[in-house]
């Protein structure tokens, strides 16, 4: 069904490496780094050569075994590898749990830590298949007929996770059932994952996605031609409130407005039941220049100041439900988020 | 104030031309067209290269003047001349009421028509500097600080119209007598008018303006960064239903859901009483490679559609108010849209 590998272990765990799918050079080309040192991996994630937050603590569980590769105190290798990849991308709660993960391992050898990584990424996989069965559900009571179409933002999809992504997982499981659905795609500004990856990936996989500007999405909506909209996240505190790519906000009003049901769909290691509400979740701002000139040309005048925020925090009022792997948050409140995620 | 000359007219009345700065050559560079005949007004309108609504009236008038220009028959020459434009920009209705006015000129020589499209572009600017008095009123009730801003979309500004535009001209005019105030400007994907000219005219004028992505409106709105909204508009119902730039009844309801106020900044020839409501608006469909490739490189995979319309339409309820040369019209409805603009 899938036609790329964005992250794959090359050879064996001593003298093995991490393969990426440069996402950067996307769509125009499918290049692949080849990560032999930790400064790469570092550079990878940061960089967003490697992006979405299962992905990125898969790369990071990866990055740990090249950390010990040739070391002579795997234990000293492993908290400095640890170290250095945690200053990568900090508001990606999943980088944190991959490298905790990693550091429980015992004996830490290379060949422990790559078994350990492994498993992250074969989880990851079949965690992305529970969301895409639990959100399944979500389709068949809101997508009565192909007219209606899934509104998603960014990507949060297969090129995001180890497996079959989790914004888009019900819509490769829908596919596969031969369900014809319809996906509405923001382009999502300023480095257009929604136009580079999601419109890719799912016309990779046959799925039918129209591509629009992220501010047309409430006249698509008026139109009557959005059932429901999905979306991945970053971060979810433990009341629902969820961090999520720039935009994702904005979108939970306007279906608001228009009564269409807005979900999040997210694995359970991205809550962080350590904050109470969204308003303790950090917001990275990223480079102006991203807005100012961000297509290989300058698109605004020389000296003008941008302002870009990197993730919003959609309050929980207005998220229909979450899904996770572990079934349906619905309602959306601390007493659902704790029943489903926090008994673990 | 204004550093660029947008539409000028060159020479004397039989032997002059058009000149028009080309929108879409901007920031980059500064280049002039030299529009001697009809078909270069045409393009330059169909191109964009002259947009906003008041400034296709003004271009569009002058070329009338060019189309008589050397003809035998003046009279038959502007019926052509007409009917040719008036296929340039279908949802424009300045355009049409501009050419409406020269088809009324009396008698019909170059020279009577030149001066006819003086005054159209005299008014214009006039019409501005009404329109921004009128709205300063509203900075003054919702601006109260620097810290509190002002959000805009697209460009109804300086470069859209032949004075100091329509949305930016309360901007002009408070900095004018010394006020500080901050603009927010959606950088209005695809073409990027915001973010190209809105950005660029400001800025050159000393307005202190922050550019954003259009989906990151409802974040600094959250945030308590905007004290209002005001947009410009390409036609307004009798009811006030107003089409605008894509992405205007998206600000609409997000401003709506943060308690801000949202006002529409148009002179009285947006006024299409001959509508009852927005509905009668035909809503043009644009290129799908603007979203597609539209920064002289690919940015969604070949094969992959778009939606692209190049306008919405806000519904009268969502307006604040809307300002126009001859006053206030608040609140919105079709009772008060008649007692300001339908006797005249």
């Amino acid at each position: 069904m899938l036609r790329l590998k964005n992250i794959e272990w090359i050879g064996n765990a001593e003298e093995g490496h991490l393969r990426l799918l440069d996402q950067t050079r996307l769509p125009g080309e499918e290049v692949y780094l080849d990560c032999r040192d930790i400064h790469s991996v570092w550079q990878a994630i940061r960089r967003l050569s490697v992006r979405g937050a299962p992905a990125i603590g898969v790369a990071a569980a990866y990055g740990c075994v090249i950390g010990v590769q040739n070391a002579q105190d795997c234990v000293q290798a492993l908290d400095q590898t640890c170290d250095k990849l945690a200053t990568s991308r900090p508001t990606a709660v999943n980088l944190f749990w991959a490298l905790d993960r990693m550091k429980r391992v015992e004996p830490v050898t290379v060949r422990e830590l790559w078994s350990e990584a492994r498993s992250i990424h074969e989880e990851d996989a079949d965690m992305c298949h529970r969301i895409g069965c639990n959100a399944l559900t979500l389709l068949d009571r809101h997508i009565i007929s192909s007219d209606r179409g899934v509104l998603t933002h960014c990507n949060a999809g297969a090129l995001a996770t180890g497996g079959i992504g989790t914004a888009t997982a019900p819509m490769y499981l829908a596919h596969e059932r031969g369900q014809r659905i319809r996906v509405w795609a923001d382009e999502t500004r300023p480095l257009l994952q929604g136009a580079r990856l999601t419109a890719y990936e799912l016309a990779a996989a046959d799925i039918d996605v129209t591509l629009i500007c992220d501010h047309m999405a409430a006249q698509v909506m008026r139109e009557g031609r959005i059932g429901m909209v999905i979306t991945g996240a970053d971060r979810i505190a433990s009341n629902g409130d969820t961090a999520n790519k720039i935009g994702t906000y904005s979108l939970a009003v306007l279906a608001k407005h228009h009564g269409i049901p807005f979900y999040v769909a997210a694995p359970s290691s991205t809550f962080d039941l350590s904050i109470l509400d969204g308003s303790q979740i950090p917001i990275e701002q990223r480079a102006e220049n991203e807005i100012t000139e961000g297509f290989g040309m300058r698109t605004a005048p020389e000296g003008v100041s941008a302002y870009s925020p990197a993730f919003d925090v959609t309050p929980h009022g207005l998220i229909s439900a979450i899904v996770t792997e572990r079934g349906l948050i619905e309602p959306v409140n601390t007493q659902m988020v704790h029943q489903v995620i926090g008994l673990a």
